[in-house]
C-alpha cells in the first residue's frame, strides 16, 4: 500500500491536534504527516498569554503544550518559520516559503488540513504600528509587550487598552499587575459586548472598583507618537489618553487569505465553511478547523466565528480521526465563554437578547441575584444571573453570569441544558449539587430558572 | 366560599416551603394554614449544622431561614413544640400534643401535607444514649454537642465519629477544627460509601493527610461509659477507641411512624410513596415531601431515599403550588451530592457500579486525572473523575469526582447530561466554559467522557 501524505497548514491547537490524532491512528508507514507553521512555536495556549504577561504564569514555555521537537519525535515533520503561500487544490500541492532562507518549494498532499487561525483586527490608523503598540495574539507578541513594559520607567506608568472584550479586560488586569494606571477604550455601550449591556454594566462597575478607567462609546481615531517614534497617546472621541504602552484587544478575524485565493467556501464572518466532519464544504480531501472556520451555533441555527482554544482542540481531534480513517463529528457550539478580571468572574452561553432578535426569536428574560455559597457560609459572594427563554416554548436561549467565586463555571449547567434543548421549566427541577460551601439550597441557576418561568407565565405563555 | 384548611406536619424545609408557597398563591380568606413542629425551630438548614459546630458559621440563628414568628407574620399558624401523634385519614383530622402543656387536641383538615423528615439511625447498643454521644440532625443536637465540646478539658482531646458518609466526614472536619484527635469508624470498605470504593480510597488517603484516622470495616459493638456515666470509649472490631465525645453520622431513615400507623403507602426504603405532583399515592388530599418520602431515581428507574435540603425545598414548592390550585411536578432525581472535608471536594451523581449492577445495567468505566485550572495556571489542583456509561448505548450512568478547588460543582455538568439522557459520545462535544483560570482546554469532564468512549469501543460497542 502506498503511503499517503497529510499536509497541515498551521502548527497551533487545531492543526497539531489533528496531526497528533492522525499519527496515533496511523503509523509513518501508512501516513506521512508534514505540518507547516509560520512562527517559531507550536501547540501553545494563546488564551494563557494575558496571564503570562500579567506574571501569573512565570515562564513563556509553560504555555507550550508540545514543542516542535516533541512533535518531530512523534513522527510529525513539523516545519516552523515556514509559510504556505499558495494552495493548488486541483494539483493537490502547497507552496511553502522558508522564512529563514527565503527558499520556496512545492509539497504534494493526498489530504490537507487548513488550520491557519485568526489574525487580530488592527484599525488602519496612523501610528497603529508604532513601537509600544502591541497585540497579544502570539507568544512573540507577548514577548514584545513584556520588553516594552520593562523599558517604561517607574513612576507614573500609563497603559491604554483598546477593546473591552475578553482579551481587553484580561489585559487590563495584566497591566494593573505591572503597576500601570489603566484606561480601557471601549467602542460599545458597556464592556464585554458578548454580554447584554445590563450585564456589561456590572463588569464596568467592578472595573471601576478595581481602579480601571473604562471609557465607553470610545472610537479610537489616532495614535500619537513621540519624538523617538514611540507611542505617546491614543485619541478617542476627541480626548487624548496619554500612554506609555498600548494593548490592542479588539478581536480577531479568520485568517483565510489562502483559502479565499482559491475559492474555498467562506461564510458570512469570513471563516471557512465545513460539514459536521470538519471537511471543507465541497472538497473531499480538505479539512479545516480552529480559529479559521465558522461553527454552527446550535441555538441560533446559523454559523458564527468563535476563536477559542477549546473548540480548536475539538476540531483537531475530529479532523485527525477522519483523515486517518476513523470517525468523528463536531456538532456545533452553544457559545459558552468564561473570563475574569481580577476576582470578578464573567460567563455567558447561548444567545444575548440581540442575538435572539436577529434570528427572529421572541423571548422573555429574568435576572436574579444570589450567592455562590449558602448565604450564611463564610466567603459567600454575590452573583447575578440573567436568563433568556423563548416565548411560548419556554426553551432556554441563553444565560449570562457576573459575580465572584463560583460564578463562571456555573454557566456550564446552562451550556448542557442548551445542548439538550431543555425548557426553563425543566431546569427548575435539575438535581444540582448542594452543600453549604458550594451553593445555596437553591442554586443561583435554579433561582434564575424559576424567575424565568414566572416571566413566561406573565407573558401569557408556559 | 368556605375557607379551606391546610394542615402541615413538620416545620422545616419541605413543610414550610409548602406552607409559604400556598400562602403566596392563596390569602387567609381562602386558605387557613396550620403547621405543627415538634421542635423549637422552623425552616433551618440542617446541612449547615456541621459548619456551625465547626465554627465556620458563628451563630446558630444564621442557619434559620425563617423563624416561627416570621412564618406567623406571613399568615401561617405555626405551632412549635407541638407533636402530631395521630392522623385520622377518613375523619380528616390530626391529633396534636402540646409538648409544653401536655394538652392534646384534634385539628380538622381539608388538605394535609406530611413533612415529618427523617430520624438518625442509632444502633441499639448499651451506652449509645450516654452523655457525650451526639447526633447532629437538629439545631438542638448541635447545641448539645457544642456544650459537650466546651466541657472537655484542654490537652489531649479525642473525638470518635461513627460513620464516614457526608455527615461523618463533615463532622470529622468540625472536630479537627476544635483541636480534637479524630478517629472515624467506618463500617464500609472505604469512607464515602456513596462513591465506589476506588474513589472512596482517594477520600481515605486525603483524610490520612489531614491527620484524621479512618478505620474501615469497623462495626461498633459497644459504647463504654465512665464512672459519671459519660462516654469514655467506643469499641469496634475488638478495639477500644477512647473518646471524650462521640458523634453519630450513620445516616437517617424516613420518619414515617404516623403514616405507617394509618397504612399510607411506603416504599422499599420506608419512605412515603407519592405521584409526580407529590400527592401520596391513592390519597386525593394528602401530599408528602422532604426527607420522609422516596423519590424516583431517573437513572435507575426506581425509588430511593435521599435526605437532602435541596430536594425538600423543591418538594415544598411543588406541594404548595398544587394544594393552592396551581400546578407543579417533581420529576425525580439523578442522585447528585457534593461535600467536602477541609479542602478536599467530593461529588457524585447517577449510579455507582453496584447500583448499575443491581438494576441490571451492563456498563464500562473510565477514570482520569486532570486539574481544575489550566496546568500552567497558578493554583491548579488535581482532580480525579470516574465516569460510568451503559454498554452498547453509551448512555451516561454516573460520575464521581474527588479533588480540590473546582472539583465538586463540576458534577453538575454530568447531572444535567444524565437528566437529558446524553451519551458519553455526545458529552465529548459539550461546549463548556474554558479559560486558563477555570479549566484546562479540555475540561476534566470532557477528558473523562473521551476516555469512556474509548472504553466503550474496546468493549466492542459504541
Amino acid at each position: 500500500m502506498a503511503t499517503e501524505r497529510l499536509v497541515v497548514i498551521g502548527g497551533d491547537a487545531a492543526g497539531m491536534s489533528a496531526a497528533s490524532q492522525a499519527r496515533r491512528l496511523k503509523g509513518p508507514d501508512e501516513l506521512d504527516i508534514v505540518a507547516f507553521e509560520r512562527g517559531h512555536f507550536s501547540s501553545y495556549s494563546a488564551c494563557g498569554i494575558p496571564y503570562w504577561v500579567g506574571g501569573d504564569v512565570a515562564d513563556r514555555d509553560d504555555l507550550i503544550a508540545r514543542t516542535p521537537k516533541e512533535h518531530r519525535a512523534h513522527g510529525i515533520d513539523l516545519r516552523t518559520r515556514t509559510e504556505i503561500t499558495e494552495i493548488d487544490v486541483a494539483g493537490r500541492r502547497v507552496r511553502a516559503l522558508d522564512l529563514e532562507s527565503g527558499e520556496t518549494y512545492w509539497t504534494d498532499f493526498d489530504k490537507l488540513v487548513i488550520a491557519t487561525g485568526a489574525r487580530p483586527v488592527r484599525p488602519a490608523l496612523p501610528g497603529i504600528d508604532a513601537p509600544g503598540v502591541h497585540g497579544v495574539q502570539t507568544l512573540d507578541d507577548g514577548q514584545a509587550l513584556l520588553r516594552t513594559l520593562d523599558r517604561v520607567p517607574a513612576g507614573r506608568r500609563r497603559a491604554v487598552v483598546v477593546g473591552a472584550g475578553y482579551i481587553g479586560v484580561e489585559m487590563a488586569e495584566a497591566m494593573l499587575k505591572h503597576g500601570f494606571e489603566v484606561t480601557v477604550l471601549n467602542r460599545g455601550e458597556q464592556p464585554m459586548a458578548t454580554l447584554d449591556p445590563d450585564m456589561g454594566r456590572l463588569v464596568h462597575e467592578a472595573m471601576d472598583g478595581l481602579g480601571i478607567t473604562t471609557v465607553n462609546r470610545a472610537e479610537v481615531t489616532a495614535v500619537h507618537t513621540g519624538p523617538e517614534g514611540r507611542v505617546e497617546a491614543v485619541v478617542a472621541g476627541g480626548t487624548r489618553y496619554p500612554a506609555d504602552v498600548v494593548v490592542l484587544g479588539i478581536g480577531v478575524t479568520p485568517e483565510t487569505t489562502l483559502a479565499r485565493a482559491v475559492g474555498l467556501p467562506l461564510g458570512p464572518h469570513g471563516g471557512l465553511l465545513t460539514d459536521l466532519s470538519m471537511r471543507v464544504v465541497g472538497h473531499e480531501n480538505i479539512w479545516a478547523g480552529g480559529d479559521c472556520v465558522e461553527v454552527l451555533d446550535l441555538v441560533a441555527g446559523r454559523t458564527r466565528h468563535i476563536a477559542l482554544g477549546t473548540h480548536a482542540n475539538k476540531h483537531g481531534q475530529v479532523i485527525g480521526a477522519n483523515v486517518a480513517g476513523g470517525y468523528g463529528t463536531f456538532p456545533g457550539v452553544v457559545g459558552t465563554a468564561v473570563s475574569k478580571v481580577c476576582d470578578l468572574e464573567i460567563a455567558r452561553t447561548g444567545l444575548r437578547e440581540k442575538d435572539a432578535r436577529s434570528v427572529g426569536l421572541r423571548y422573555v428574560t429574568a435576572t436574579i441575584e444570589s450567592t455562590g455559597r449558602a448565604g450564611y457560609y463564610p466567603g459567600a459572594q454575590p452573583m447575578t444571573v440573567k436568563m433568556i427563554a423563548e416565548y411560548r416554548t419556554g426553551r432556554l436561549l441563553g444565560v449570562q453570569i457576573v459575580g465572584r467565586e463560583g460564578a463562571a463555571k456555573r454557566v456550564d449547567v446552562a451550556a448542557v441544558a442548551l445542548t439538550a434543548g431543555m425548557t426553563v421549566d425543566q431546569m427548575t427541577a435539575l438535581d444540582l449539587g448542594y452543600a453549604p460551601p458550594f451553593s445555596p439550597v437553591w442554586d443561583p441557576v435554579l433561582v434564575a430558572a424559576r424567575k424565568t418561568v414566572k416571566a413566561l407565565r406573565r407573558a401569557g405563555t408556559a
